[in-house]
C-alpha cells in the first residue's frame, strides 16, 4: 500500500494499526505520520504498555473482569458488600456502573450475551462460576444490568432463573424515559415501556 | 481513571492510547476492551511494528521523506524522471499525489510550510538540501504542490524565488473548481479564483 513493493516498516505500521477497532486505511495512515512527526515518545510508551497489556492481562478469578492478578481490586476490596453481585456484560459495562452510581457491591462480568449465532452459551458466560458464587451463601441480591437489547433481555431472564434457583433474590434495572429526555424525541418502544411501567407517586 | 488508585496496566493501556490523534478517553476505552478481548495477536504485532517503526524510520537524506533507508525506495529508483521535483509539505500529499497522478519525477518533502508562529522557517523545511538539489543540474522542473491556504501559498512564493534563484522552471498545480463539483456548491473563494484563471479553450 505505500509506494513500494518491498519491506517496508511504515505501511507495515499502518496496516498493523488497522486491527484498532473504528480505525481505516485513512485514519491508521493519519496516526502512523502523526506518531513519526510528532510524538515518537508517546510510540514507543503505547508499544511498551501494549505489549506488557496483551501479556500480562487476564481475568479475575472470581468475576471475570479483566485483571493483572488473579483477584480484581474490587473484588480483592474488603469493604465492597459481599451481599450485593451486579452482573454486566462487559468491563465497560462495569465501568460505566461504577462511575456513575453509587453501588458498592461486588461485580460478575459475563464477557458477552446469550448468543447462540455467536456460540455464546451459559458456559462461555462463565455460569458455572456465577452458580457457585450464589449458592456460596453471601449473596443475597443479583442484580441484573444486562443491556436492554433482545440478546440482553434473554439473558436478564437467564439470569433470573438461575437467581430462583439459588434461592437469592434478583432485580433488574429500572427502563424507561431518560432523564433529561423529552417524550417527544423518546423512541416508541421505550415509551411504551415507560407507560407500561408507570409509578404511583408517593404523597 | 480505571477503578483504582494502585498501580493498573489497564488504565495506563488507554492512557497511552490516547497519544494516538482522534483518539479520546471513550476510544482509547474501546480500542483496549477490543485488543484484550478480540485481538491479543493484533496488540501483540501492533507493539512490535511500533516499536520497530519509532526506532527505524528516519528521513530520507535526499527528499526528507520519511524511509527506513538512508535513500526512500522513490529517489532508489533509477527509473524516476530526475528532471522534475515536486515540493510537497507532507508525506501524506505525497502520498496522495502518487496514487492520484501519473508522476514519474522525484519529490520533496519539507516536512511542513512556512509558519513562524510555529517556528518553521526556511531552515526548518530543509531549504539547505532542497537549495543543493535545485543546483545540482539534474532539475528542470520544480512541481510546487503545497496546499492552496495562506501558508502553503506563501511557501510556493518562496520556492518559487527559490527555483528562479537557482535558473529552474517552476510550476504551480492548477487550482479551480474540482471536479464533479457544482458551481452553486463551490466555495466563494475557489470560484473567484477559478473564474479570474479560466482559460482559453482549444478548437
Amino acid at each position: 500500500m505505500f509506494m513500494s513493493n518491498d519491506h517496508n516498516l511504515l505501511a507495515e505500521l499502518i496496516e498493523a494499526l488497522r486491527c484498532l477497532p473504528g480505525v481505516g486505511a485513512k485514519s491508521a495512515q493519519r496516526m502512523a505520520f502523526h506518531l513519526l512527526e510528532r510524538d515518537r515518545g508517546g510510540g514507543v510508551r503505547l508499544s511498551k504498555v501494549l505489549d506488557e497489556a496483551m501479556q500480562r492481562i487476564g481475568h479475575c478469578q472470581s468475576c471475570r473482569n479483566f485483571s493483572e492478578s488473579a483477584e480484581c481490586a474490587i473484588c480483592a476490596n474488603g469493604s465492597r458488600d459481599a451481599s450485593l453481585l451486579c452482573v454486566v456484560e462487559t468491563p465497560a459495562d462495569l465501568l460505566a456502573v461504577e462511575q456513575a452510581t453509587g453501588y458498592r457491591g461486588r461485580y460478575f462480568v459475563l464477557m458477552g450475551r446469550l448468543s447462540p449465532l455467536d456460540g455464546l452459551g451459559p458456559r462461555e458466560l462463565g455460569v458455572e462460576l456465577l452458580t457457585g458464587r450464589l449458592a456460596d451463601g453471601a449473596v443475597r441480591e443479583l442484580v441484573i444490568a444486562t443491556n436492554p437489547t433482545v440478546e440482553g433481555e434473554a439473558t436478564s431472564h437467564w439470569l433470573g432463573q438461575l437467581a430462583r434457583t439459588a434461592g437469592v433474590r434478583a432485580t433488574r434495572l429500572a427502563h424507561g424515559v431518560p432523564l433529561g429526555g423529552e417524550l417527544e424525541y423518546v423512541d416508541r418502544s421505550t415509551l411504551a415501556h415507560a407507560f407500561g411501567s408507570r409509578q404511583v407517586l408517593d404523597d
